[in-house]
C-alpha cells in the first residue's frame, strides 16, 4: 500500500481548524501533534448532537435518556476495545487522561504489590507520565528504580536487557517516544518482561494513535493511552488491563459508582470496569471519542502507519538535505524503527527562538523539555524544538516548516 | 426579588434537548438535574467552536494559537474562582470530577496529614465521594470516622457537635444533601471545625449550581464541586482550596505540568495550581465551563435560587396535597434549608417501578440509593424515587410528576 491509499487533503478538509483558522490572514501549519491532535468535524459534531438529543447520567438512573446515553458510553468502550483489539470490553477503563492511567497503574497495582527494595525497570527516553509516578511510589515506599539506556541514535540499548529485569516487578516502557519517534520492540519487552516474572506496562500515548495496535500480540499487562491525541476529545483517558490483573487491582479512586455497598463502616467494591470510574466519568467525551475511533477505522491504521512512514522518510531526507550540518535529528533515521516526531538541535538557536521564528510563518512546534527532562540529560540539550505529524499533514507542511527554518538562519544573520 | 425576576421559558428556550428531543413524540420533563444537569446553547456552542478555531495544548507550546488556547483555559480558572468569591484563580485546581477532588483531598492532604487514630468527622448524609475516600485511609492506615446524625426531618443532629469535634483533624460535610436537599449551616460548621482545631472541608456540588456561593464567607478550607451539574460540559470537576493548605500538600498524580523538574533520582513540584493537574488537562471543557459560569452569572444566583425555592415550596405543597398520606417527603420542609431535591417513598411501590412508571409519560427522575447507602440505612429505607430541579424547570414539570404518580396509583391498582 502506498501514500496514494489515503487522500490526505480530502481527510484535512475535514479538520475545520486546519481549513478555516487563520493568524494574520494565513492558515495554520499544524506540527504539534504528538502533544495534541487537532478534531474532525465527525468528533465535534457528535459532541454537539449528543448533548442537543442524549445527554443524561449513565449508569445511574433507569428511565430511557439515560439508558441511551449509558450506551453511547458504553459504546465508546467498545470502539476502544476494537481499535487496540482488546479480548473484551470490559477491560477498557475510562481515566481523564493517560497521566491518570500511569498513576493507577503506579499507585494503585505498585501500592499494592511493590515494598521496599523492589525493581521498577523504566527507560531513558520516558515522559514524566512513565517515570514521576513510580518516583512517588519510590518516596513513598523505595522501590528501586533501573533505567534502560539509550543507543547513540535513539533506540533502547537492550545489551543489559537481561540483568536490568533481573528480579525485576515492573517493566514499564513507552511504545513510541514522544521525543525520539522510536518504536522499540514492544512484543518482544512484554516477553521479556513476563520471562523474568515483571509485570509488563506500555505507554503507548504516541502509538495508538499512528499504528495499528494489538495489546495481544503485544502480550501487554496494562497499557495507557488517551483520546486527545487521537483525533478524540480532552477529558478522557484510557487504561487496557488483562482482566485479572484489574480485578486483582484495588480500586484507585473511591466514591459513587465504584461500589458495590456502603456501610457507615466500610465499603466493598463494583466490577470492573466500574471499580476504577469514581464519580461522574466523561460522558459528552465518550461520545467523541468514539466518533475519533471510527473516523480512525474508517481510514484505516495501517493506511495512517504507511502515510506517516512515508511523509517520515520525507522530513528526514528534506531536512537533511536542506540544512545539512546545521540541524541535528535526533532518533533513528530507519522509518520502520520510529514514528513522525523530530525533535531537533538548528545551529547553536535556542529552541524557543526557532519556535518563535517559525511561528511568525504560523508554523506551529513545540519548544522545551518535552515532558522527558531525564531524556534531555541523555541527549546532553536542555531543550529541543519538535514537529510532529499526524494524519492531516502532508509534504507541504514539511516544506513550511523547512522554510520557515530556512528564515530562522536569516533572521539570526548566519 | 420574585420568581418573575426570572422568564424560565426564555431559560428553557436556551436548551436543545429540553426544547427539541423527544420520546413517543413527547418531550421531556427533565427532573434529574441533581444527577447532571442539561446544557445551553451557549455552553454547546462555545466548545464547538473552541475545537473549530483555538483548539490547541495548554501551558506547553509557545506558538500564538497555543497562547490563545492556554487564555481560554485560564480564563475558566478565572470564571470558577469569580463564581464562587475566591480571594485567587490560582486556588482553583482542575480535576476530572468532584470525585477526584474529594480523593485528593482526603487521600493527598489525608495521607500528609492523618495517621493512626486521627479522626475525621463526617456526616450521616454524605454521598459515597465523601465517604468511600476516608475510608479508603481508614483501611490504609487506621484513622477513625466519627458520624454527624440526623434530626426526624433530615437536618444536621448538631446537639453533640462539640464533642464529635473533640480531637478531630477533619470535618468534612456537604453545603446541600443530595437526596434530602437539606442545606445545612456551613458557616457555623466550618467555624466549629476550625475552634476544634479541624479542617473544614465542603462537598459542594449540590450548592453551587443553585446557590450564590462566597467560600470566604464560609470560612472553608476546601471545597469541592463539579462542571456537569452546573450546565457545564462533564469530564471536569474542580477544587477550591486556601492558597496556604494547597502549597503544604503533597501532589496527588504525577506526571507533566505539574513538575518543576524531573531527574532520574526525583522530582519537585510546579506552583500551585499546576501541582494538582498531571498531565493534558480538560481544554475543550475549559471553554464549556466558562460559558456556563457565564450564563448562570447573567441570571444570577441569588435569583436561581428565588427561582428553586418559590418552586420547592410549590413541589412540597403539590405533592403532600395530592396525595396526603400516600407520599413520604424526605428531608425539611422549611425552603430556607433546603434546596430542590425531593427523595420521596410512594405508597408502597418499589422506588424503580415509580420511576418506571413516570418515564412511561418522559417524566425522568432517578430511583435508587442516590451514591448515598449509609443514608439510605439512617432512613430505613433500601431506595427512593428522587425528582431534582434546576433553573430550567417550572410548575408544569412538577403537575407532570404529579400527574405521573397519580398515574402509578392507577397501574398498581391503588
Amino acid at each position: 500500500m502506498t501514500t496514494e491509499a489515503i487522500d490526505i487533503a480530502a481527510i484535512r478538509s475535514q479538520f475545520p481548524l486546519l481549513t478555516d483558522r487563520t493568524i494574520d490572514d494565513k492558515r495554520l501549519v499544524y506540527l504539534d501533534s504528538g502533544n495534541t491532535s487537532q478534531k474532525p468535524r465527525r468528533v465535534i459534531d457528535a459532541m454537539q448532537h449528543f448533548m442537543e438529543s442524549t445527554y443524561a447520567p449513565i449508569n445511574r438512573s433507569s428511565y430511557r435518556l439515560a439508558g441511551e446515553a449509558t450506551e453511547v458510553y458504553e459504546g465508546a468502550r467498545a470502539a476502544v476495545a476494537r481499535l487496540i483489539n482488546a479480548p473484551s470490553a470490559d477491560e477498557v477503563v475510562f481515566t481523564k487522561n493517560a497521566t491518570e492511567s500511569m498513576n493507577l497503574i503506579a499507585l494503585a497495582w505498585g501500592r499494592a504489590n511493590l515494598g521496599t527494595g523492589d525493581v521498577v525497570v523504566l527507560t531513558e527516553m520516558e515522559h514524566h507520565a512513565n517515570i514521576v509516578p513510580w518516583q512517588m511510589l519510590q518516596a513513598e515506599r523505595g522501590i528501586e528504580i533501573r533505567w534502560i539506556p539509550l543507543t547513540a541514535d535513539g533506540q533502547l540499548d537492550l545489551t543489559d536487557l537481561d540483568r536490568l529485569l533481573d528480579g525485576a516487578k515492573v517493566l514499564s516502557f513507552t511504545a513510541m517516544s514522544n521525543v525520539l519517534g522510536t518504536i522499540p520492540p514492544t512484543a518482544m519487552l512484554c516477553s521479556a518482561a513476563h520471562d523474568a516474572g515483571a509485570l509488563a506496562v506500555v505507554d503507548a500515548c504516541q502509538y495508538v494513535p499512528h499504528n495499528v495496535t494489538d495489546v495481544q500480540a503485544w502480550g501487554a499487562d496494562l497499557v495507557a493511552f488517551s483520546s486527545h491525541k487521537m483525533c478524540g476529545p480532552s477529558g478522557i483517558g484510557m487504561l487496557w488491563g488483562r482482566m485479572e490483573i484489574l480485578e486483582s487491582m484495588p480500586p484507585f479512586l473511591g466514591g459513587g459508582n465504584m461500589i458495590d455497598t456502603v456501610t457507615f463502616d466500610g465499603f466493598t467494591t463494583a466490577p470492573v470496569p466500574a471499580k476504577f470510574e469514581a464519580g461522574t466519568p466523561p460522558i459528552i467525551e465518550a461520545a467523541g471519542l468514539t466518533a475519533a475511533v471510527e473516523f480512525l477505522e474508517e481510514i484505516g491504521m495501517a493506511n495512517i502507519r504507511q502515510h506517516e512512514m512515508s511523509l517520515t522518510r520525507y522530513t528526514l531526507d528534506t531536512l537533511n538535505e536542506r540544512f545539512g550540518d546545521e540541524i541535528t535529528i535526533y532518533g533513528p533515521d530507519n522509518v520502520e524503527l520510529r514514528g513522525g516526531v523530530f525533535s531537533f538541535a538548528f545551529r547553536d538557536l535556542h529552541p524557543h527562538d526557532v519556535s518563535q521564528v517559525l511561528d511568525e510563518t504560523n508554523v506551529c512546534v513545540r519548544a522545551g523539555h518535552h515532558c522527558a527532562k531525564p531524556l534531555m540529560k541523555t541527549l546532553g540539550v536542555a531543550a529541543t524544538t519538535r514537529a510532529s505529524v499526524y494524519l492531516y499533514n502532508d509534504e507541504h507542511d514539511i516544506d513550511a516548516l523547512a522554510d520557515g527554518l530556512a528564515g530562522a538562519t536569516d533572521i539570526f544573520g548566519f
